[in-house]
């Protein structure tokens, strides 16, 4: 697959030239990195086919398989359709899917599945590279309405209902989000009541606020659905439990009792029908009830083997949470065929003549080009490696390998951290990549705007960003609070949270980092300590860590407050809450990132791989540099050197810029953008070509400037 | 107007609480923000109506009549249409803008329009509202192709073709950009060759990468064009200039030697048709030359007034810069109404019962929410004040009123410098609206996305917003050297440069504030001072001129370099040049802010609106915080009071939230966003009824929870 990605722009590539001597700046910051370094190995070079397997990660050959299955035209979106051309197309679409037994990876072996829960991620994290609205409907189907039935039903519900929703025979939807609550779930408005009489519940939408809302499926296609509501018997709310609802007949007509509205036009997933469902007094049997976590028996008594209902609450959402997971990879892969497409234009395209008189300069030799996309290409590494590890942890808890209360609330926690970052880093990235291009960016064939406007919703569905980002953070105050509920304030400043990426991942527990940071800024190390992976690992624990504990120590008091007070001075502290957990989702891609590293052992590979695990490590100080130097961690002085040594890594990454996009391994078959076909290099090869030989034939207009001379 | 717009929200408004005195954060950074202050005024209330009127500007009639237009449904978007649907539409709206005299302001009284050149597009501007499609289709056909006939063409040009342009007779594509050269105009490769014999130029088009493309009205509808080409007499390349040339015949087909494509869907803006136009030597008559700035005999000498060919072709592309103007007018606009949306819906949709156990939250009452979105309502409002003033400015030039060199230059410096600034301010604006309004905020039903979605292409045409950026570096670079040419590195560090922003408005010239700035960080000044209008407006200047002087320091020597060798020492400083030039460009905003305000006369409106300005400057402190602290301006004490002095702002802006987007006077009519039409409010309402009624009733189901205790 590598091997058929584009490599035409690769003789363009040339090695950044070296500073001249002659116009070395007075001494200040920028003159750092020009300061005498130890001799740079050899120029390195990568092997792009072995760094693209690493890239491909732990279930690379399920990888390479869906790749190829998206390079098909009939899974791929066809730009300008109507809203209901792309939703009949993809639902077409899904039923190639299950036609090439593409999407029951993660369901019982006895139904037909594999149990196999991370590679069924891995593949369907893939379609969208074909088109979003595939990957997401898919994602209805199989991996939320599906899923809610495997991992909330039992065996019954399983044997009567999960054969026809794997074979598409009954498209569903989830029934979750209300028009009036998306990700306060607890809060939904739908009740279920059971009536001992008839042994059924009676499920009711009380007010317009409670309508199930921006459900895909619900418009058009779906004939089922699993809807979440507040169970009530024998005058108890029991919480959210989830229902098998059937909503339409064979025809498509709304069920008795049922309605809805189409929620019409999107911003993107156009290929989705979401809509909206009321249901006024539908009764349901009373084994529809998903019973996994609550059951109510016949003379209407609730059981349930979590007695917490708040523990049961999480436990069952819990279950739902490869949505996340999978946004986290599908967002990493959008952002990396972006790059791709901008790296691979920005090599070719000229534009200016500001070093020569006859040829213009190649986009990506601009500093300002490479600093608009270089960072986001780093950023995307430490994602890919951060997503694989990511998959790993979620596999072992999904198959028993390791799902302990404390895995699944770390696997929770990990999700809620980097499916925010890597969303965002997604629009943004597409964002760049399309002005990197100009008005060639803007033009549907480039992909780029498409692949956006899809991605967009990415980061308020499944969880709107910021209210995952928060929920994070109130992780890492409860496990801060837990090691020093009864530490004094001297103690605490001196210890450090036990939440940091490493134990999150590995479980190794404290480290006691933070006295060796707080001298740090102090000392007088040379600017080449920046590139040392203690000094980053130290800098961005460091943070996370300092930042939970100041607003710990703030809000230490507000238990004791009257509830609405407690929520005034939480609040308070609520935008750096979420900033804290944003450095806790950098630092997790960080570590990934470096752990890749030390798997990589090509040796020119590897050189390149930690330029760019700095550029990322650096990139994040840099970001937070204010932070850095209000709270004595850097230096003025070392802070400017993290600029000037950036300078310095985007000129050694730039000349294997294409080679890191390369190893992403999409060929045009995936990326299905004009400007990265080879065509702009053409077009410069052709006008470089005409004037060449007016030249040479002395044919060339003389320019009016000149002949005055 | 203002009367009109959506007030419903008002009702839940309330005053920020009062930090609760028993949860004072222990001593640090966060705590300068309820260190004593002066007690503050009476809570201020905002005059809206006459508010309104202030930030409608010099034009305010004028826009007022553009919006009632606007308001028509005749004119306005219809979502979901196909491309080429919405394309017929637009050109039947711009029948309907020619039927009401909407569209000639610019053009002379002689042929019936009015010589207004700032009241035209202040009238121009508000067509966003409708759809983005209609206002950019208008403004090819009359601001560029129109524009470019008046400004470049001289009587005979008038005479014959903007009658039939006025009218819409026939529409046309202003031919400038190719496939090839977008911001870089001088290097376009379209010849356009005389011919003595036959007393015409000979228009061509040598290679693919000199087609013309991305041409509004090219792909369907023009008839004729404005082409750019090079113009070549007698051997000699005289450089780009326009040509008045008919491309389509009655029937729509191409004129001989004249052929094209269509540039298809895009990702936004699909109501104007782009295309791509080549000429395979096409004759145009002599007098086609539009020649204002350069003529050709009928014996092919060429002559201009101007000798210099630079300046030639930079005073030719000048007299087109009301397309920066125009744009950052329409984005200011759409950010307007984006906050407009966000903050009306955030005012009413509650979530998450954090602080009661029954009554949920309003989200502009989360301290995230108002982070997001009320520091960007700060920068429109800081954007509309410099808006007014830049077309102020442009009207004295373009009304002849004050046109010198300088003038020309100042204008061009302004737009290079803005229109980047508020285009990407409206794409972010646009999307942290819609992510705050979540599900809803997706959904095409409530404006984000599609306005978003058209105004996306605005940050890179009309010169690509780096490039622009990088545009007004080189002019402060070059102010800052003809002022210091001669002048030592020590002199040069005590000076500052002279295109600040008061200068470029008002030619004040040179002020000293470096010495008094260095300075400043030591003083143990209270944090009440960052309030003060003289601090900000010292903290914004020196960092303009701080970066400027060092940079043009690291490049003194430069120029005595080989072209290659100066090329590349610009470009190690490229990336900090553009962010320079963004330091410049907000503080001109912030200028003008401070302007505006000395012009506020409501007391209470007054002190409301210095917040909303204090808001605006230290945001652009805190935004920069790193560098402040490396250039030894603010103490680490100093810098971390911005931030706790911003949430201090935060809490006191947000009780008048509603006021500051009413003012901005958009009604239902304009916004036609479901989400802010009150509807939420209704449903917030109904289901607290719902509950309180169940309550009252004791029907209530109990909780599992409490039915424990």
């Amino acid at each position: 697959m590598v091997d058929t990605a584009p490599r035409t722009a690769s003789k363009q590539q040339k090695a950044a030239p070296e500073r001249p001597a002659e116009t070395a700046p007075p001494k200040s910051a920028r003159t750092a990195a020009s300061a005498p370094q130890p001799a740079p190995p050899a120029q390195p070079s990568i092997d792009v086919a072995t760094l693209g397997r690493q890239l491909l990660g732990t279930w690379a050959d399920l990888r390479l398989a869906a790749r190829e299955r998206a390079a098909h035209p009939d899974l791929q979106r066809i730009e300008g359709q109507s809203m209901d051309e792309h939703r009949e197309r993809v639902l077409g679409q899904l039923k190639i899917l299950v036609d090439q037994r593409a999407v029951h990876r993660a369901f019982p072996t006895s139904l037909g599945g594999f149990d196999d829960h991370g590679g069924n991620i891995a593949q369907f994290e893939e379609l969208v590279i074909a088109d979003p609205s595939l990957q997401i409907k898919a994602g209805v189907q199989w991996g939320l309405f599906g899923a809610a039935v495997l991992h909330l039903g039992t065996e019954f519900h399983h044997e009567t209902f999960l054969p026809d929703i794997m074979s598409l025979k009954v498209p569903g939807a989830f029934a979750m989000t209300e028009t009036g609550h998306g990700s306060d779930v607890a809060a939904i408005g739908t009740t279920a009541t059971y009536d001992e009489a008839k042994q059924q519940f009676v499920i009711n939408t009380p007010f317009r606020g409670a309508w199930k809302d921006y459900l895909g499926n619900a418009a058009v296609h779906g004939t089922a659905a699993v809807v979440f509501a507040q169970l009530i018997t024998k005058g108890v709310n029991h919480g959210v439990h989830a229902f098998y609802v059937p909503i339409r007949n064979t025809k498509g007509g709304f069920l008795k009792g049922i309605g809805g509205e189409d929620d019409g036009l999107k911003g993107g997933l156009n290929g989705i029908d979401n809509g909206r469902l009321h249901f006024t007094n539908v009764r349901v049997p009373r084994v529809n009830l998903l019973n996994r976590y609550g059951s109510v028996a016949e003379d209407g008594t609730y059981s349930s083997p979590i007695s917490s209902p708040g523990r049961r609450f999480f436990t069952m959402l819990g279950t739902l949470v490869q949505g996340r997971v999978s946004l986290d990879g599908a967002a990493t892969t959008a952002a990396a065929m972006a790059l791709t497409i901008a790296i691979t234009y920005g090599n070719q395209r000229r534009q200016f003549n500001a070093a020569s008189d006859t040829d213009e300069e190649v986009l990506l030799d601009y500093q300002r080009h490479q600093r608009r996309l270089l960072p986001k290409l780093a950023t995307t590494y430490a994602q890919i490696f951060a997503h694989d590890e990511f998959l790993v942890k979620f596999d072992a808890v999904f198959s028993g390998a390791a799902d302990t209360d404390d895995d699944r609330q770390d696997l929770e926690t990990i999700a809620a951290a980097l499916k925010p970052l890597s969303t965002w880093h997604a629009l943004e990235t597409l964002q760049e990549a399309r002005e990197a291009t100009g008005g060639s960016g803007f033009l549907a064939e480039n992909r780029m705007v498409g692949l956006r406007q899809d991605l967009d919703v990415y980061v308020t569905f499944e969880g709107d960003n910021n209210v995952l980002l928060q929920l994070v953070a109130k992780r890492l105050l409860t496990d801060f609070s837990k090691q020093f509920a009864k530490a004094d304030a001297g103690v605490m400043a001196r210890y450090v949270v036990a939440q940091t990426a490493d134990r999150a991942y590995h479980g190794t527990g404290l480290r006691r980092l933070a006295q060796t940071i707080a001298d740090f800024g102090s000392t007088a190390r040379s600017v080449s300590e920046l590139r040392d992976e203690q000094t980053q690992r130290e800098l961005l624990t460091d943070r996370v860590e300092a930042m939970i504990s100041e607003i710990a120590g703030r809000l230490r008091d507000a238990r004791k407050l009257p509830k609405a007070d407690a929520a005034a001075a939480f609040n308070r502290n609520q935008n750096e809450l979420i900033e804290a957990a944003r450095a806790h989702g950098e630092l997790l891609q960080w570590e990934a990132f470096t752990r890749a590293l030390a798997k990589t052992s090509d040796p020119g590979t590897k050189q390149v791989l930690t330029w760019v695990r700095d550029l990322f490590g650096l990139g994040l100080v840099e970001k937070h540099l204010a932070w850095y130097l209000m709270n004595g961690r850097l230096s003025p002085q070392r802070a400017q050197a993290v600029t000037a040594y950036i300078d310095r890594l985007l000129e050694r990454l730039r000349p294997h810029a294409q080679d890191l996009v390369d190893a992403f391994g999409y060929g045009p078959e995936h990326l299905r953008a004009k400007i990265a076909s080879g065509a702009e290099q053409e077009r410069q090869d052709e006008a470089r070509a005409y004037y060449a030989a007016q030249r040479a034939a002395g044919t060339l207009p003389v320019p009016e400037k000149s002949k005055k001379k």
